[in-house]
């Protein structure tokens, strides 16, 4: 006898009890007792399952539209949809983020949620698939191997969008920081040696460019995430849909998400092709080597408060040591490079999935998509609190920054087109020797007056090309 | 005025509200505004925890030995981290998995979650400190920088061992087969293409081997974290110790966790030392990369179920295809591979994290300790649901394994000995052009008689040396 | 004495002896001596070298229009550089490919080879630096810091147009072959599981589709790093340039090369940057996973000769085994794999190189260099190998296509629509295990007629989207 | 009309034109054609090649001691394995590093040259196959499948055993630095952040311990790889075997080699599997992460002169720039990185090609082979040019070292036993805030006497654990 807790459900490997009160149906029970991997749930990632929504909608439209789907049926269907988006049930997506079958789980909990809230809609009981059925009516003309991938592009434009807008806040904090440091003359270095004279500005106004670039960069790659393959059913090849399908439904799904997709010209290619999302993890890795070297920068300026180099103090934001007193560590620039050194395990990851693809599919997105889900909402936490908790905050040590620049050898760089290059090096060596100052070596040796050294060494000549070189 | 259901703590930065009803504090809860990163708390990994409380109690041991600890709070400490153990407030440790400060986080955590336990033992309130101080009596004689890599790689070695079981089960799994399978001969395949037979039973076998061997190797990389480094504190030089407590306080630790942990000779260098922890991220991507050529094959061997190799069957678990009606897709060995591919990226991060290590500590451990917890945790829930969701139920086709051997071209490697190279490869080549058998093709050419033929092809001739080859 | 074999040179660290048929000087000297790593010598890549030659080229052309350098000097600079790009004195730079001083060797290399090609085109003996320098002369207004980065990308930009025309020959070949095999029907797979028909001209189709959208990510990439940093010199500020300098100095440099190059906007950043290098890297890392992937699939689909999936065959092109006679491999396909391997792990090297970039320079750009033309280098020969050796030799076995979709039952999918997802469910699982084909159970059980199902399974039908599907 | 400086020789492909000067032949030459890839040569690893002469020199002892090879055919063979590992005849091993074929075509070109060889020694023409033929003779018993993998491990045994005795010159290099500087007080640093002091000496020993620890771990993985399939044939059933061959042909590796190799348990299993490579490959990159952090460490404390840490110099080894005169750059240490980059990608390279192997084989061994031979080679130049050009010549800057210990604010962490981490704190704060020293502070606020403190920051008392904690 059945509990009355339970409905019964059928799939292909026979009965199977699924409780009552849950909108998943038997294909998602199966998936939770073939998948205890993680312990992480799909809808950890409210994009992809919103996502899911925008697509079983459109088709919904699109097949109704071509009276493959009666408009009652639609109409549940994209109110279902529309609830989803709303945030309602997205606990009812309990699939494990890692699982097998390409996606097939991920498809089938969203149909079978949607059916449940469809057939609630309509005054049914859940389970009475007769009325509405999860494979014949939302999944109709679908198949996970387009809606699947579709979904995750849809997810990921999503989170880029994100991602983007708070590098933008990263950036807009550094560039705050560069104005506030623009007169602020420094030793600029290579290799971690003295090299020539800059402006802390400069330095911070570099790191808001880099970002810059980037923002564009991820830009692009969402753009190429857009070319979806919508309507290429199980292989590519269409079967089982209308010739008028994959344009209609493409122009709706653009139409409920306001993203520009578009459908790719060869859908059978484009099925089994992750090519974007590697050219997209391969983009965000960029990111994270970038953002890692930024966070290195910021902890080697940083350091000291006495035996570093001292030249910029981050913001104290929590004790940093459990037993040396009045510690304070730079926290927030490390949790930022460990985010970056799992964007770029991430992207092993992904091209290890994408190359495991065989023939018509490739059955590994599952793992792809996780992965760059991290990777995109780590390092959108990663910016939001670098700028918010630590870059906000940073000051300049003048003092320090002044007397490195007043004591340092490398400002012999600028006397090179008036004294060469030979005469310089000797000067330079003579400097480290002895420890003396370049510009009295310069003038004992009388290579240049004290007047044509200081003309030579202002501040703001130092930091830009110069007009008045000598001529040969 | 203070709201009474919270108590005011205090650290460098001046005061806190912490919510009364928390075990933690105010460190704890810095930490909690400074790292929203990832949202998984440190408790998802139950060994961490444990191995905290494992590291607290035997240092409150030690301490307590040497007299710097009084009894009362040694014994308060003590409930508190058994109190721990057996599963109380492990969701008072909310830390995230990825922060910055080199575990001091998780180290505070647990000190004031610790003392706080420790304090409602003694019965006096929470944030009591005058009494029992997290930092001045849980902490005593300690630096995150020795607890905290003592307590993963306790965390660490406790993981190992639950892997190295669920290996175990799974090699069983494949030990099974084998035996089932011994009899049954089929082509061998190198690059894939048709090579020489064997029996399925020597292909199962070899799955266990595998196992076998890197449950191993598993157990050599275990030892090696067995090196600690309590007693160290902040550097390695042990300051603020007693030359006594680093043998004490390891001699504790051995007996409370019955793990043979040693005190490594050298402190300096054992505190920013992760090698053992690259060297077993490097054993468990050797395990991944094998369990995955595992699924590769399984994948393979049961492709079809008409168009494929067919020679054996994965039990069906959950439908395939949200459009293909009656497909049955290999799920289980595809979620494997994708455990694989994540454990592949995560040994990545790990090397990131362990190379950006600088001077006298790695500032990068979190990542390092979330990446091997999700590979050792992925990779063992991966064990247990191939063996039991797939290798338990799989079956051969006997009479397809049996006429792809009779129908080889690959049988002629045997005649080798008996006709010759060149001979050979010009019966092969007939075989193929023709069609025909290679049996036929050697008796037409007079190369052998029937008789002869017969007996060089014996089944169980072909699998193994033989003894009568003809000499020279 | 000194031997008359050889001259003195000169450098910070004192007098060294070169031999007199060396164009190269005292700087490369050490640099041979300091980098004793690979064997392999920058010579390895004409690319680099051709295009350190048009960066000196521009640079004095630069330098005499600005009235820095004499006429007589640019020309015989000039004179040495285009002799370099016709192939003399490629044998002159022998640093090791990998170096470190962030190609400051490599920089001075060219300097001390252009310098003693000039200065014999001016009729002096090798080493008379006092009549034209190489560093006060060749590298005037230059620094290794923007002359080694801006070679970098000239030299790429021209080795991705070679491997860009590469993959253009390796596309058409597939190409020619969807044409050849564009009736053969054929059974599609997913997740190695019999699926719906295609045509084997829709599956190399795809091959050709892929390469041809990964030509134009690589074709982005190339613009991508366009952009140069030539005038920023030591770290991007200038020092020691005219304004005019760097806007005159790209000019030329388009000018020679035909490359359009820009100036980026910000040299510091740009100084310090390799954000494009990482991009291109992921692109050609793409390029590999999915090479990778098409060679997997050309070696599955050739499998057997008859315990394999047999589809299709590759042209032999040597014997496949020291034991096994007339056994043929798909060795070209292997091949391709391992270098796919390779281009993935030289990513990974490219992402540790950049992310260890420190403040105002990327110390590690010389292995970045070495690894991304590996990657293109190889992935190139691998195209063209491919194509030659392999796919245009491809045939199709029509047989044993066509005999696999007449007995599949994932011809039922088609049916779908018709007889819905469940009974189509029913009959797949009867089929499945009975043996029995698809249709004529579906006649049995009275779900269509013998007329209906071959009009619906008209081979013509099943590989494309379908007009009159059963409205709702 | 055949050339008379060619011969032709056969194979299931057709003749070909051989030039007679070559001791390679019809594979060979296949071979060349086939993989024109990277236009290295297998004979830029001279350890394959005499592991190569090894593995077939005892094989046909073996073979002659069963009466299966004659004796003048084993005693010729014998001599040509021997000449080859005099250096004769290296040239001729020609196949590319990066080949199809599983190794195939680097066995052929053995059994080539050596059949060539011996038939010279002989007394006949090379290609005289019908009086030593390179497969039935010097082939004999053995495939391609245990003969290639087993030469990769004794390769690969003696590259390790070189690349530690490398690791052994840089280690006692770092040990005498240890000893010299062993009285040498300064201050530790963790996180960036100055923390406590110890010597200079200290620092220099981890680096030795480190080593002392790679070596070790390098020595066990050597011990893993002494684990031979040869015996197994093609796919390990030993078909063409006699049972006592394996046995018999391993004793006499071990004896020529000197290496003590054993034959693996389970032959089929050992033939496919790759795990041995890919621990090892793993164990590499452990000691590349740690040997790129010693660098780090290095070019950390040596920066400056003025504006870095400047705790210590590394002898100068060439001029740093091109433009700034006087410059030098701690070029080895960064060479030394990139070479860690390479092995850490190098890494992926072999497990991805480890994980493609599919069924009895793994076909891609050779670019595992070529990964693993760089990264030993290049590791092995790595340490010992570390140690020659740079560690050896390392002076410490001791009034720096002593001056930012007497002005640090760490010191405080030695009172905590004594004043409280809640006192310490404070001072610490107040040390930060007005730039004073710690010490008077804490005497100013009357927490201890100055006997007190003098006596408890002695320098020999902050480096090490102390007796006298005060009790609790």
């Amino acid at each position: 006898m059945q509990d009355r807790s339970e409905r019964i459900e059928h799939d292909l490997l026979g009965d199977l009890a699924v409780p009552n009160e849950v909108y998943y149906g038997v294909h998602t029970l199966r998936a939770l007792i073939n998948f205890p991997i993680t312990g992480i749930p799909i809808s950890t990632w409210p994009n992809l399952i919103n996502a899911l929504a925008y697509v079983k909608e459109a088709a919904a439209i699109a097949n109704c539209e071509l009276r493959l789907l009666p408009e009652h049926k639609m109409k549940a269907i994209v109110h279902a949809c529309q609830q989803i988006r709303e945030g309602i049930a997205h606990d009812q997506f309990v699939v494990d983020v890692i699982q097998g079958g390409a996606g097939t789980s991920t498809n089938m909990n969203a149909n079978e949620v949607i059916a449940n809230l469809a057939l609630e809609h309509l005054g049914h009981k859940r389970g009475d698939y007769a009325v509405l059925h999860p494979n014949e009516d939302v999944n109709l003309g679908q198949s996970t191997n387009d809606v699947y991938p579709t979904a995750l592009k849809i997810a990921t434009y999503m989170g880029i969008a994100q991602l983007v807008d708070a590098m933008g806040v990263l950036r807009a904090s550094f560039e705050r920081k560069a104005v506030e440091f623009r007169d602020d003359l420094k030793m600029g270095r290579t290799q971690l040696q003295d090299a020539v004279p800059m402006t802390l500005g400069q330095e911070f106004s570099t790191f808001a460019v880099m970002l810059d670039e980037d923002q564009e960069r991820l830009r692009e790659a969402s753009q190429l995430i857009c070319e979806i393959n919508l309507g290429a059913t199980a292989i590519g090849t269409g079967i089982n849909t209308s010739p008028d399908y994959a344009p209609l439904v493409c122009r709706h799904l653009a139409s409920v998400t306001g993203i520009p997709v578009t459908t790719s010209p060869n859908l059978v290619e484009a099925t089994q092709d992750v090519g974007s999302f590697v050219q997209l993890s391969g983009v965000l890795k960029r990111v994270a080597v970038k953002l890692s070297k930024v966070c290195n920068d910021l902890r080697l300026l940083s350091s000291g408060p006495r035996a570093g180099l001292g030249e910029i103090n981050l913001p104290p934001v929590q004790a940093g040591s459990s037993i040396m007193p009045g510690k304070v560590n730079p926290v927030i620039p490390e949790v930022v490079n460990q985010i970056a050194f799992e964007v770029i395990g991430n992207d092993v990851t992904v091209s290890f999935a994408a190359e495991a693809g065989q023939l018509q599919l490739n059955a590994f997105e599952p793992v792809i998509a996780h992965s760059l889900f991290k990777s995109v909402a780590h390092l959108r936490a990663g910016c939001l609190t670098l700028a918010s908790r630590c870059v906000d905050g940073i000051t300049a040590n003048r003092d320090r920054l002044r007397s490195l620049v007043e004591n340092s050898i490398g400002i012999v760089t600028a006397l090179n087109p008036y004294i060469g290059y030979t005469n310089a090096t000797q000067v330079a060596q003579e400097a480290l020797v002895s420890g003396r100052g370049v510009a009295e070596i310069v003038i004992e040796r009388g290579l240049l007056t004290r007047a044509q050294l200081e003309d030579i060494l202002k501040p703001t000549m130092l930091t830009q090309p110069r007009h008045n070189l000598p001529l040969a």
